[in-house]
């Protein structure tokens, strides 16, 4: 397999999926896409990825975009190191986890978003806090009841993939952590591993230091 | 078996998982939450789902919320007939569908966000508009590759269970559908279901006629 990954080094999703590529330790090339100066709005981008986002992976024969469904495919094909849990009622609260950062704190605190409300005279930040509260209270409350050394027991999941770059979205943005004592020691833990270090934003090729 | 589905009759999402639940001919309990009066404000739901959303599945061992969490857990415990593909790329492609919908367009217009909005001076309208037919067409570049009588191929999956919901929502948004023969057609098509109308929502107990 050559796979192509088309990734801005801050994109929160272009990190979910770098992660899982290193837990399975799978080779790919690296493509910056710099979102800063629209190259995700040209021509040639935009025939892969209308929604103009990152990530996007290329593989032999495909070309996907969406973090989650990168990383089912990664799954499908490379089953070993897996990143889902065997047990289907773990598996469920692991998906629970991925989807309440995925399709409710991540893009209702996107910057398209917060900017519209920033322009409307609202203020951007107070929104921001009160999503990515209410999120992290709904994964502090099922880490409660799931979480061992990481998100789910003591294996590395999705789940961790998600929670580590919206806990660093959320620590640029100030939210205090206190309230959240299992997002924030499973998430300390997570970043002092290689695997998820390698795949940080700041040891991307693109990173402007 | 024996399950609990805590959902609304117009909820998108609680449509998704009765249209799975319905494919997959699985028994249930409905539990109706009455959004518009703020059930799902209640203490004893609020304990269920912090996040005051529907649908809620209760299970015999587990209480999942998050319509995709609960479809993946559904296709665990009750695999036939599956909704998913069996090939690992046209996986891909649907689960690609499954998160425009569910991560890009639907949080992305929904009432909490579009009131904000709205309540701040802007055109709540104008802005549903342009995530739902940027969405749209990113769906409908996917369906142009992998549609057959439904959104991948000839089998019934999640694709399908997201789209219906969000293409009803469009249309009650006046959204013109003529650039996207293939979502107009696929959908049309699934309207006419019996598993499909089983699930609507003017087919449930608690639809305001």
């Amino acid at each position: 397999m050559d796979y192509t990954l088309f990734s801005y080094w801050r994109s929160s999703c272009s990190w979910r999926v770098r992660i899982v590529l290193s837990i399975k330790n799978i080779p790919y090339q690296y493509h910056a896409i710099n979102i800063l100066s629209g190259e995700q709005k040209g021509e040639e981008y935009i025939e892969k990825n209308p929604l103009k986002q990152v990530p996007y992976l290329h593989g032999e024969d495909i070309g996907i975009s969406q973090s989650l469904a990168i990383i089912q495919y990664l799954e499908d094909i490379h089953p070993t190191p897996s990143v889902l849990p065997t047990s289907p009622i773990l598996r469920a609260k692991m998906w629970e986890i991925c989807e309440i950062i995925n399709s409710w704190i991540h893009p209702l605190q996107n910057s398209k978003l917060t900017n519209k409300i920033e322009g409307l005279g609202g203020d951007k930040n107070e929104w921001a806090l009160e999503v990515v509260t209410s999120g992290f209270r709904a994964v502090e409350n099922i880490l409660e009841q799931v979480a061992g050394t990481y998100c789910v027991g003591n294996q590395l999941t999705v789940a961790d993939a998600c929670l580590v770059p919206q806990v660093c979205n959320a620590r640029r943005r100030n939210v205090d952590l206190t309230p959240f004592p299992n997002i924030s020691r499973v998430f300390e833990t997570l970043l002092a591993l290689p695997e998820i270090q390698r795949a940080a934003p700041e040891n991307q090729s693109d990173a402007v230091k």
